[in-house]
């Protein structure tokens, strides 16, 4: 039962930023399985679990690897269907789908661009040449011109949040409602990539949502509790 | 079975405009309840339906009356529980919660600033000095200064949008996946409410939203497509 494996993105002082590593392990956690993470650098993925992946999460089980987390959630309901469902019927699935398109809009991309520089400064040195040249080449500037202008990005990207704000006022612990669920994970996910690498804060110290935030992270045994919301929260 | 009646907005010309009473009609069309719809003018519900509603949508049923969209939502699933699902779990339903909140930050509000005057321009002579009086107050400035800012934030509920186009991405002919659910009927209400009034376009020609949204309209017998499309698309 221990032999699943989740290749986890890996940075400087053994951080684990990548947002759909994130996903996948509270997905991993929610089934009830036991998993180790194998941390590996971005520039090493090309040449991890059988050389055909470009991206983590990477999970290999029983013989069978699979990336990208919307498929791994995938196979783990396919096939440990006697465990928690992380999707209990396609409508769920779906609805999770348009929690990560609203994330990925409103909050991912602000977030994104505000902490571009932070997550370079987080890199394993093997991975500093890579990841300058390739985001460099993505937002037609550089790092640190990125940099200097996210005082604006940063407070989009924190009322970017206010759908999850909104959801929460109504009185549920979880975004999936009593019990925690992957739009919940997705959402964590986000948050817990920019709380690894941040050296200026995204939410301020009052914010409804870190309530959430700490139970997420106390699920599961303290899945998420190894990160400090510190330098997150001013 | 036909003594179903639900209050609905009254406008000019027979108008709809309320998102939530779109939301509450597509609920008993995908229930497959046969109803009858009431208008009322805004000044009137405090006098519908027993005198004791604020707001419409309004359900009256055997006896019973029900306001508040998500309150209708879940007496039909609750007193109809052999027909559709209106939510299939519990997680379902606080799925379909973000995706209100998502909507109501990234569209609804934005919408709601760009589109006030043209909404106050289509009430009932009777209810023009209340909707004036009431809405100035909220903003802060008269609907004539409000609407002649309005061509930025028209821009910003089009790009609000970005969740639901994002979603449809996917290929899934619905947010709710394969089949429609209360998550399309949420979107779209706030669609179709804009519609019934817009005076200026919110989307463009080939948004790849309009597909889904003549989907939605095409539903249950074309219970939406008495909805022009013509003054919201440019």
């Amino acid at each position: 039962m221990t032999s699943i494996r989740l290749y986890d993105l890996h940075a400087r002082d053994d951080r684990r930023p990548s947002p759909f590593c994130w996903r996948a392990k509270y997905a991993l956690a929610h089934k009830g399985l036991p998993f180790e993470t194998v941390p590996v650098a971005l520039t090493d993925i090309p040449a991890v679990a059988g050389g055909t992946h470009k991206t983590v999460p990477i999970l290999e089980d029983r013989g069978k690897t699979v990336s990208d987390s919307w498929a791994i959630a995938d196979y783990l309901d396919q096939e440990y269907p006697d465990r928690p469902w992380l999707f209990g019927s396609p409508a769920e699935r779906a609805l999770c789908q348009f929690v990560e398109t609203s994330l990925v809009a409103s909050v991912a991309r602000p977030i994104l661009l505000s902490y571009l520089k932070d997550v370079y400064d987080c890199v394993l040195d093997q991975d500093r040449d890579y990841f300058r040249q390739s985001r460099e080449k993505l937002i037609g500037c550089t790092l640190e011109e990125l940099a200097s202008g996210r005082a604006e990005r940063i407070e989009a990207a924190r009322a970017g949040l206010d759908s999850v704000r909104l959801a929460l006022k109504g009185g549920a612990p979880f975004l999936s409602g009593a019990h925690p669920g992957y739009a919940d994970y997705i959402a964590a996910g986000f948050l817990l990539w920019i709380a690894v690498v941040a050296t200026a804060p995204l939410l301020k110290g009052d914010d409804p949502l870190l309530p959430w935030l700490a139970r997420v992270q106390d699920l599961y045994g303290g899945l998420g509790r190894a990160v400090s919301l510190r330098a997150m929260v001013a």
